[in-house]
């Protein structure tokens, strides 16, 4: 019978809060080291990436900062959800060994003056609909990088401009920590898992698998021979005028590689939205084919 | 006695032009590795980078790239002295081990689009006479710091602005190599090494070392009591009004923590200034006190 250690279950992970107590942590622990990145109120979604980091680590460290530079705005900082207690909990639960929390001034000492910047893959969709939160995104992933040196770190696919920048940036910078993507976990109805769902009223709550069948609808016009674009992104567009509730940001149907919108679908297509319920903003992707 | 390796005399470096090489080549190289990021044209001042690595570590790496990124004029960018058979000649009397020497389509391959910034630190001095100069240095010093994973890397004290920006970037980013400082090497008439001296004609060359006279004289008002930074910048613009093929850029009496331009000497102040002899751009500076 596999010990609660091999099984991963109810360990507590080490909490360091600063750059140099997470280096001290990292010198005298075995190699190598899987990193997962987070904001905290972590869910199934972040249960599978530390899982999966636990696989294929011998050390997994989470962080857990919201990131104040990825924000464009205010509201959605302030109202980001926080459970430290909790999110320990879940964390241990799936496999960590390290969980890096720092304040704000230990991530960005004072004096702090240095961003790193994507250019073409981060200027479309979520890029265009939030300004500064790629740079936001790239900076603290680099900064984290350079602290924890581990050998690989994982990120959800939900997030998938986000990966797509992310992969750039550490390749660009030579940055020697493989980027493993992960899928999107969802709940029953098709939700994809994000911290955000927690701040939706019951009737948004109702109405947010909108997104997911509106991506599912263009996959299965996809399925039937549709290869336009804007017939795709029609399609989509259509679901989501069905439920009041939901505003569209953007839908797109564009090239997975380059992010460029797409007239015809000839190879490998990624549908993404970015939808509004109310003041929470919810993301969701699928690949075709 | 001292065979000609243990010298450091007459090693060849091994020459490496692609970034997998690169990391093939110090994978196997034993640690630690010291770095010496250059544009070539190798002179005094680089061998002395290079020999102060060689003695703090067991494998150097010299870099020798041209970085188009960081040339803010087209004609400096294609007029700068280029001689490899020479500059392997000079690495290897100093004692590196490895000479990556990249083609640009190697350090920035179709793709790239990742860029590093600096902010205040960047700004006067050479960020506003040369825009954008700092970006290029700190984006190309990321992807070498990036692709060395060296324990020191080191840079001349004449380029003290860049030396200041690199810190900041490697300390923010939290990138493990130690940025060593090493002083400023001159020719015998005070003028301080620069690839750019070979670009003089004779009359220039002449007329040249006035710039460290006139950082001198600074100096010695400053020794004889002067604290008004005002009054050490006119004493080094009125010795630069001397020579008449001299014509300053800027002349700075800054805090050299922060670069802010000082009313009064309080503590430390960076004497430092841009000079154009022709079409050749000088720059040299002094510590105080």
């Amino acid at each position: 019978m596999a010990s609660s250690a091999e099984l991963g279950a109810d360990r507590v992970p080490r909490v360091v809060r600063t750059r140099a107590d997470l280096r001290d942590a990292l010198a005298s622990s075995p190699r190598p080291v899987g990193l997962v990145p987070t904001m905290g109120a972590l869910h199934q979604g972040h249960a599978s990436l530390i899982s999966r980091a636990r696989a294929e680590n011998a050390t997994v460290v989470v962080s857990i900062f919201v990131n104040p530079r990825q924000f464009n705005e205010a509201a959605d900082f302030a109202g980001y959800p926080r459970d430290e207690a909790a999110d320990l909990a879940a964390a241990g639960a799936a496999g960590a060994d390290v969980a890096f929390i720092p304040p704000v001034e230990e991530m960005y000492p004072a004096g702090f003056q240095t961003s790193v910047r994507v250019g073409a893959l981060a200027e479309p969709l979520e890029g265009a609909a939030r300004p500064g939160h790629f740079e936001g995104v790239t900076t603290v992933v680099a900064v984290l990088f350079g602290l924890a040196g581990a050998e690989r770190a994982y990120f959800g696919q939900k997030d998938a401009q986000q990966l797509l920048v992310v992969r750039r940036m550490a390749a660009d910078l030579a940055i020697p920590t493989e980027v493993v993507a992960c899928p999107i976990v969802r709940e029953a109805d098709g939700l994809a898992m994000s911290s955000r769902n927690a701040l939706l009223s019951p009737g948004q709550r109702a109405a947010a698998p909108v997104v997911r069948r509106a991506l599912l609808a263009a996959r299965e016009a996809f399925d039937d021979g549709e290869r336009g674009g804007e017939a795709l992104r029609d399609r989509m567009r259509g679901v989501l005028a069905g439920e009041p509730l939901a505003v569209p940001e953007y839908v797109s149907c564009a090239d997975p590689a380059t992010l460029a919108e797409l007239g015809r679908v000839e190879g490998p297509a990624l549908l993404s939205m970015a939808v509004r319920l109310g003041s929470v903003r919810l993301i969701d992707n699928e690949l075709l084919p």
